[in-house]
């Protein structure tokens, strides 16, 4: 059931364990959504507590997926995967009938209207592989000026002793001056708070994936638009598992 | 100025000089922001009836600009270009300060992200080339599965004589079934009413460029998002005229 | 411990849990190793009875990561995923330390190797988009020709009521025909013993990715090549699970 | 009508309406095409005194159209037009009978002649991201090894204040000795007499797109080869004007 | 030495050793170049009597590098190698000072510039591979929208009966209304006097790489530009030869 | 004739004339194919001493492929070509019935299946554009990091005063840590030697293109795998030579 007023619910989903990461999130999520617009905030119940690795993603996803299947049973509208490797993308397509977006994707779509390049920063260098391989998935190589990593695990980026804040300010400017990238994406969820600060700092657009998806989607289910049917994204069929 | 409760004010321009066409474009922006929305809707003063060439958008374009400066001066908070050649999006982007968005380029960013694959139905065949362009330039090559025309000039398409629905659901079907297109993005502004008929009729998502481009930049502007101003798109330097 | 002569171990792991297709596929493996080389056999012991869908590609990925961990600990050199998909690919060559390859990528690579071009034939439709991105991801866009599906089930595959070896003749000979492809690519591990039948009716290359892929596994573990450590691939670090 | 023993006449157009920089263009012209070949030199009569923006371009391309249909009027049977963001290229294609070429595009065409890649050495940074579009647009991505801007304004290029000459040459050799490029194409109009002088104190070829442009019509004219009317570059259709 | 009034030799070489090749081929390249240019037609002393394979292109190129050779110490000023694969192009651009450009090369480069779009009609369907593999390698492949063959040897091209002027006018005009392509670059030295006379039927340009060749080459001449011997492209090394 | 426990033979071609260099191939190659397997070492009986230029490939490549015709007479069942260059593959692909492969090709092959991205390092500089070449060719330009170039001729590289392994050690270091190479292709089949050496010095894997081809050829032997006669790797039409 749905309160008063509001007429469209939206699923932001953490897909790591950590509920402190899934709390600054859905604050990210709510500041920029409609007065007529629900976040339902979700951590996932089974995974690792933080993803860094493709092992790390592989392990969340089915727990992501379980949470999808619930909240589209309560009726959700649409549904923001927020961790920066877009994990489950396209198995959650096919399962939820709304729009889902990830955070990356979000952030490079965006990052495309805002002048003709843009670089990523991001956590560990040993995400950057990831980043690119999302960079050329959703057709954005001929934009992307450069991806750097910050060397700060996810879960210290808001330990002031990690320094993160600093760190991710020295690579993005130094992805404007170097590599002359017009705006920057921060490539980690846990990084939503950084991202005025960062653009006040640094003279470009800095854009966070999480406010970004959950507008888009938003802006979807607004204009009644989901995921297609046709073929692919189709509801998987029923099997018998083991 | 601005009327109690609106937080934000988009310009959606129509590049040609046609009223009635941008009645309805308006109509399709009106119908999806928020509350706290303010839609401008502003036509060409100066330029071609209808766009139908490069030719036209050239001769379109000043006069574009001079309604993008007049509202920029104004105070307008977004801009969208409401004709799917995306005529004159690099210079908007120097002279706005806040986001612009055209409804090609809007089109395909959303078509991305609701399947694997998108064709695009549009008007004229000579017009084919420049959607083309657009598809490469927006870095979307790998997802447009093809393009057609229908053969029915831009100001005809709301001439029951001129068939257009029919023939755009017709080709709508054929970009799904023979090119298997995940979703349709719709050609041209004019196009923005059959939308939802066309979907209902064909089973994909159909998008319409208007509506997704006022959601985008309404996007952008609550995120704070304005065109880099880093070196390309800062503001034009002063030049003498002749 | 290793038998009298066997030289190394490779492990050919079925992603899905229906034991009688990983018979067959152990079967097309043993029938092309060296006699210094094991193949070591493995059902998924916890998934879907078949995988149709990006769903259950990411269900059934946490227990073929299993299943490589578990062989990795018993020392076993070198890795098939034998399924389509390539599921689970990027997380397994962070677990394993010896070379993992897929069977998509195993027959893309010898495909390009006996000819200029090639197409893929597979069992559903719905499957074409991860077979699609497959070709984009290794490299190949630029050689594969067409993507088919006969829209036989995998668990139909040998039942002879589902026609799929003449359903699998007529798409390669079509690819050959009118795509002008020099070689087909079989998109199923459950068609393995398609593979001489087919190309001897259609007069060109098929290519099974289950025996491909085995001997460049063992390729791999002869030249002493072990996926790169340097960053993306190295072991996962340890993480706090829910 | 035409002079005795002219057998073609080629306009070269500056699209910017500083007079001095049409003589130096002219001149660069003339100097290499046939004695049976007049070149027609032109001003644009309305628009900036020189292009560094998408607004110039924009701006700038009105005047140049009617400068290009009035010299059609007149029989002249092949066009250059002398900026190197190729502004208004598909307009002047429909509208011009005979063939049109862009001073970036013959450039870039030439350079991929005389080795394997080329640099391009421009002048204000913020132009460097349309000369990165044509490069792209024109299929020479792969070709572009760096682009650079030596900062000195079109109008000072001819003053020896500004340095320019040596910057050029300093930006050319970093180019050839850094990235490895086997020739450079001068990225303005005004730089067309640098050419030589540059390319002897770099070692490699540097081309000048004004009479690389004028030799490329001149070809096209003298093969009877004119843009194709099948359908995108056919003559606009007449429309109402406001 | 050279006749009064010629002012530089270009020669033209046709890699097979069939005589009445050459004769077409020269006759085609006289009939466009300048009074001040000499044309020296030479055909290949050893080597196949026609091209029509990837063997007979490499069994052709030695012999084609020693006329270079010869001419090159001739004082030759710039090369055309006219066949369609432009076998020994790279080679002979180290041992050439001079501008040296392939007929395949010279007409994908002019098409481009009279249209988005252009196809190719060839000879033999075995040499489609080569041609697809200039169009990629040279940045076009964005713009080939066909590739064709007539099933007709190079040397029954001019023998009435082999109906091969019908046939290629009939692939040239589906290539125009099926594929949609702008223009059409003929696949073949030896189908240079098809050129109008297909473009006539057809209603596109039409173009012949041996005359769009030698006037490009004749342009880089005039240009004074050179192969860049920066360091591929420089003339090879001594070596032993057994 | 076969010697008994031989169940197929692979003819390692060294493209010049260097008996040295063919004995180290010859021992790359033996040192790890099959028991069953029998390496048949060839030397190019005509052409340059070493390859290290466009030309010198071209002079090479007939006496190649006489090597290959006559070892196919032999009835050899595939061949591994054992210069980077990859010289005359396509042509030996239409007179060999068994497959043939490339130490450059088989090289970049097993890369990409050793983790995301490689690089390059070979002998002269002159050397890297037939590299890039090479790498775009196939397919892996998204995954080649870097090509560098030690500047030690190719004879050269076994004299340890050419400080070869030292410059090569270097450089793959270069790769690794600046361009973040997951793994080295090495350029020249002179290198074959170096490779176990450098892997350990630089802690990612190494690949010699010549152990690498032959047992992709071996492999693809074995799965009764041949280039496909369909249409462009037909064996060449019987020609009439001069």
């Amino acid at each position: 059931m749905t309160a008063a007023g509001v007429r469209r619910r939206i699923a932001v989903i953490n897909p790591n364990t950590t509920e402190s990461m899934t709390a600054s999130i859905a604050e990210a999520a709510r500041s920029v959504v409609d007065v007529s617009t629900e976040v339902v905030s979700i951590t996932n119940a089974h995974g690792p507590a933080s993803i860094e690795s493709h092992y790390d993603e592989a392990m969340a996803v089915p727990g992501l997926l379980a949470e999808i299947a619930a909240a589209e049973a309560d009726g959700v509208d649409g549904f923001v995967i927020a961790c920066f490797g877009d994990p489950g993308l396209d198995a959650a397509r096919e399962i939820a009938s709304g729009p889902v977006v990830g955070i990356a994707e979000a952030g490079f779509h965006l990052a495309t209207m805002l002048g003709r390049s843009f670089s990523v920063v991001t956590t560990l260098a040993r995400t950057m592989g990831q980043a690119e391989h999302l960079v050329q998935r959703y057709g954005f190589a001929g934009h992307c000026r450069s991806i750097y990593a910050c060397e700060v695990p996810v879960l210290e980026l808001d330990d002031p002793a990690s320094d993160a804040r600093k760190l991710v300010i020295d690579y993005c400017r130094r992805a404007v001056e170097h590599d002359e990238a017009d705006s920057v994406v921060l490539g980690c969820a846990g990084m939503a708070d950084f991202c005025h600060d960062v653009s006040e700092q640094v003279g470009v657009p800095v854009i966070d994936g999480v406010s970004a998806g959950v507008l888009l989607v938003e802006s979807m289910v607004k204009l009644g638009l989901r995921t297609s049917t046709r073929s692919e994204y189709a509801p998987p069929l029923p099997k018998e598992y083991r």
